[in-house]
């Protein structure tokens, strides 16, 4: 297979894009992630290994994914000298990321203070078919002056998220050839247990001894080099938590047991097996436009790692599991932007994903209740529990004396309703029953006994009325009757209805049953009804203009052109109340409302509204939710050079770091967006109820090809669209 | 001498109270101090050594002192097992801090899990003759068994602060004696030093090596001890950081350099002479009470060890160097309880300590001019700069969706008074005019400016207020016309106008350039005295009462005894707002107004205001700064059995935990307030602007002798006074 369309390349090493390459180059397995800093550190490096569900408490922002021990490092002196890319030369370099097979490489050449050359060779995977182990592969050549090498490899239990500890260390041991570690996240007490063994080769003798540093086990080699030889070092490493297994430092230690030799060929041949098996499923071919061509498998890839496998208790956190950016929280990310790539690719993954929601309902109940409402309230942020954990009050970036509430876990409902869509677009693709049946019909009926409960009934207006909330489009806080979450809340319900009609027709039992414990009677159906019929659904047949919320047309209307040119958001330019007096948006909410829901008007509406938000979207600095929903909108109105625009600014959110915080992990939601604009915005796929499907292609200018597969009713539809030549 | 009063000791570890005990086994030389962790550590221990001065960002609470890289981690590995109090069996031990030389011992014989026994001896001190290097001394017994003894003697780089780690790693060498460790603080960047040296004696061959784990070397040394043998290990650390010398870790190698042989009992020898001479100016006897003689040498003890011999950029903290409650901020703890101590035993201490608000007035400029005023206030917290740092949100101990506000760092502004009031004490004590010329005179009159800008011209009152500050009784908030500040403010510029008439006469051009400077011209200083002349400072000449704030006697009356017995305060029964609406006090206000300045009024007005505020103050867990001045006061009524209650509870702060708050460092106001309530309260000691001194004593019941001496005006006064029989 040729390398072109494969390959993430860096050729020079720039610290200042550290942060920013780091979460480029995170490998993982859908067990855990890495971030892809240098095995032998560099000043100021923000590395992380982030295993699921590993969660830990820490002060204002509740809680956090929390950075496992690093599994990567490795130290080298040579001839003397320790090796660091920050001292000495760098005389030749290239690193890149094997979209093929998740592995990691950077080769060097490395002219030391004192004038020896050495070439690196440093390769390191988390494996795809064994998601407990990793494997990282140095070769060490001297190729001018030679002398001893010494290799370190160690684990570092005491690694920090951006300063802050999250690990209490309990026991280790340190042999020759292999060394393990146990430590515990210090609120949330869960176990891990780390382990390693060190293999080497080389020309001359090598003497191995292990240095029992407490939470710091390292593992070490020393051979000597001649000029022109070169020596191998295989470092493998194991870990459980007790979240996998019952008692994790017996099983890494019976899976080092099983380790006693290691062939770093037969084993990237397994993982690129198996990276070949995913591929087959998951691939979007894009000819004619290498850039895209990279980053739509760039993106796809990066959702692969980090969608749990086997694990039905997680999610993804809205950066991945690839940086410290919102803490490994998920949001509605998940279910609108990256869950269709799964519904439609890797449905499996998807039910993972699902269940997630139904284990955590307990937390969702918790916040209904908190809040005085019935049923379950899914969270904004969500993390091991599905309690609310988004942070309440975080302080002032430039002032210490002020601290700025964040409103988003209080009143940003309508992920609810979102998570409902999930579930039955998932239903829809894939006819799993016995998953509507069994978890997700609970999920669908529980969150609308919440929605029952909280419309409000405004008798003057003989409506029902949805007030002091935050739609999708975040710069405008506190609104009423935000048109995206109303004509959700009343779309839930007729499907709630259904859901309990087909539930006591196909599981009467089922339904019996539930109808008790959530409490389903005669008047809370009643009241589902009359909700449906007067909940307050803003359209105007006049101007055929949805009106986002109450007096979003009285706002001031700013012409986003005179802003030109800009670096920075609207909200930045004109402060939080600024922006909210004004008529821009943060990311299209009401396009995305006739995105989710189709069917509610035809394509004239579809026009208007379109013509109407277009203009006054944030689509460069604004949310990085909204480019490639405004890509697919774009699409349908015909406008294909607008929509690559968007679609190329969601692609590239992370690859050229276009809203430079890439740094912080991976724009998940830009990820699955980005695949939704290919498949459902340029290759025009539109998936119909009876299991057929139509296609109406719109390619961008020099797109040769797109194709890809989906599977539509446990069916494999290939799509292979051709361009203009 | 004999061991008694000497030496605080425990006879059993109990895990419970391993951070009040690690608090009352400080041990520092004034330039650090190190917690009294266990060197192989300890599940859940808290082990910290605090170098002064060497702050780093954190978020919320601003600046903390950061917790320096641990010079103390020993692990001993015996046969096979590693050794941990945690495992095996405790036979016998012994931990004990001798104060006559700052050395901090433990001895314990040692069942291992497998069933040998070991003696195991350790003791540590900082050294206070060179305090840039401390000695770990071991001494490892074969009692039962014997077998291989493997000794690790690690630097741990990457300490934290409760979780906050605060150092980036730079660079270290290992070598097979001896290894050194540079990194930085993170925010601050201060760059610090650290190295080591291990010595060991065996009777066996003896194998070193140095285990070079990135940011934790570690040196290593193996012997072989038969059954009845014995090894000794020692420990040698230094340590400089940037605030000391240009290049820290030049000065590591140099000392390291010098250190090439090591005696244990020679340096033991030299720091039993350094403390002795130590304690030639500051002993305090008490003899017939030994829980008083023991506390009053172990409270001298913390002050000593916390206070810096030669930094004058650095203060005490409100916790000493002990602990991390405070994070190491300095409050008027040190001016007005820790000072008088050094003021009268130890000039050149005083003088730093004073001499760092004089170089941290551009701090208190910046926030009298952050707040709209002229001149200097002073920081209600204070740490690196001077600014001020006291933290204005905290979250909320139980409820996360609230942040509580401090106000304190706003307006509890008579710390600018408190400057003053020791910069005057220590001129009176010491006749240092060059001092109050260089750098005194500064202060007084910027912080006077300040007050003459802050104080409220009330018209139709005819006079001036000062409306919404705290005063000393925290539990009474934005309160308008506190008696101890107004007061204070008048006395303050009363000394103002006399320092600056002083300085004109004694040091003309001095004075001129103060008086440009500080812009001091006719309408600053008319302001002044119309200020001295109408402040309003409330006395109610009937009742002979100081009401504490205006509207205090109408707030509700609580009878205490009511509330026993109790083991909260009032507050925590009442709730914040509701201990405000009582008349209960945190500490005494007005008694401490008439404890500093007694020539405001005659006896009876100070028998009124004891008479009445007495009952009404939270003595038992209010303030830890109320009891040793209560304690001073009832022995000026002649109630001096009221009065040992008292100054025991001052006493007792940390030695028996009476708050349950020792483990978060050191109660260093309770400590120098213990002092004072023995010299001044107890001993009757009264000084006399002529420089003679008169005696009242008022020994308690049983005491039968108090002795210990003073500098006044230059004299040492030798205090000798002897109860009853």
């Amino acid at each position: 297979m040729d390398n072109v369309g494969w390959m993430i390349t860096e050729t020079g090493f720039n610290p200042k894009k550290q942060h920013h390459h780091e979460t480029i180059f995170t490998t993982g397995n859908g067990y855990l992630s890495t971030r892809g800093a240098l095995e032998e550190g560099y000043p100021g490096d923000s590395r992380a290994t982030f295993i699921h569900g590993v969660f830990d408490d820490v002060p204002i922002v509740v809680t956090e994914i929390a950075n496992a021990p690093d599994w990567t490092e490795m130290d080298l002196v040579l001839a003397g000298e320790r090796f660091s890319m920050a001292q000495g030369k760098i005389l030749g370099y290239a690193r890149s990321l094997d979209l093929r097979s998740g592995v990691l490489s950077r080769r060097l050449s490395w002219q030391s203070p004192l004038g020896k050359r050495w070439q690196l060779s440093f390769a390191r995977f988390a494996s795809l078919s064994d998601t407990h182990q990793m494997a990282l592969h140095l070769e060490v050549s001297a190729a001018k002056g030679g002398g001893e090498v010494q290799v370190r490899a160690g684990l570092d239990g005491q690694p920090d998220n951006q300063g802050i500890k999250h690990w209490a260390w309990t026991a280790q041991e340190t042999l020759e050839h292999s060394a393990w570690l146990q430590c515990s996240t210090r609120a949330s007490k869960i176990e891990l247990g780390m382990g390693m063994r060190l293999f080497a080769q080389s020309p001359a003798a090598i003497t191995h001894s292990g240095w029992d540093v407490r939470a710091h086990p390292v593992l070490t080699a020393h051979t000597h080099l001649k000029e022109g030889q070169t020596a191998s070092f295989d470092k493998l490493v194991v870990v459980y938590t007790r979240r996998d297994v019952a008692e994790p430092l017996t099983a890494v230690r019976v899976h080092l047991d099983r380790l006693k030799s290691f062939d770093w060929q037969a084993a990237l041949t397994q993982q690129q097996k198996a990276w070949g098996e995913e591929w087959q499923r998951n691939d979007v071919v894009i000819e004619g436009d290498e850039e895209a061509q990279l980053a739509i498998r760039f993106n796809i890839f990066q959702l692969l790692i980090a969608a749990p496998r086997s694990d039905e208790r997680v999610n993804i956190g809205a950066k991945t599991l690839s940086g410290f950016g919102y803490r490994g929280h998920s949001f509605w990310d998940t279910e609108i932007f990256m869950l269709p790539l799964f519904i439609y690719t890797r449905p499996e993954i998807a039910r993972n994903l699902l269940s997630y929601r139904y284990h955590s309902l307990a937390g969702a109940r918790r916040k209904a209740q908190a809040n005085g409402f019935r049923g379950a309230q899914y969270p904004w942020e969500s993390a091991g529990s599905g309690d609310e954990v988004t942070p309440t009050w975080v302080p002032h970036f430039a002032d210490r004396n002020k601290m700025v509430r964040i409103w988003t876990g209080d009143i940003e409902v309508h992920i609810s309703a979102d998570v409902t869509f999930a579930i039955l677009q998932y239903w829809h693709a894939t006819g799993d029953d016995e998953f509507l049946r069994q978890r997700g019909a609970e999920i669908i009926l529980d969150t609308a006994r919440f929605w029952g409960s909280r419309v409000e009934w405004v008798a003057e207006l003989d409506r029902y009325e949805v007030s002091d909330i935050i739609g999708p489009d975040e710069y405008h806080d506190h609104v009423d009757n935000n048109a995206f979450t109303n004509y959700l809340i009343r779309w839930h319900l007729q499907q709630a209805q259904q859901v309990l009609g087909w539930l006591e027709k196909v599981a009467p039992p089922e339904a019996a049953r539930l109808k008790t414990e959530l409490n389903l009677d005669a008047a809370e159906l009643q009241r589902w009804q009359h909700v449906i019929e007067h909940i307050y659904c803003p359209y105007n047949p006049q101007t055929k203009l949805i009106e986002q919320f109450e007096g979003y047309f009285k706002c001031r209307d700013v012409d986003l052109e005179t802003l030109e040119p800009r670096s920075k958001s609207v909200q930045e330019l004109f402060g939080i109340e600024g922006a909210a007096e004004t008529q821009v948006l943060k990311q299209p909410d009401v396009l995305m409302l006739l995105y989710l829901l189709p069917e509610l008007y035809g394509e004239d509406v579809l026009r208007a509204n379109y013509a109407y938000y277009t203009p006054r979207t944030d689509h460069t600095y604004g949310s990085s939710l909204g480019p490639s929903i405004q890509a697919i909108m774009a699409c349908r109105m015909g406008d294909v050079q607008d929509a690559y625009t968007h679609c190329m600014r969601a692609a590239s959110a992370d690859l050229l770091d276009v809203r430079g915080n890439a740094g912080d992990g991976i724009h998940g939601a830009s990820a699955g967006g980005m695949w939704q604009a290919v498949v459902f915005g340029f290759a025009g796929l539109k998936l119909n109820a009876d299991g057929s499907h139509n296609l109406t292609p719109h390619l961008p200018k020099g797109w040769k090809r797109v194709a890809f597969q989906v599977v539509w009713h446990g069916k494999t539809i290939q799509v292979d669209v051709k361009g203009q030549a």
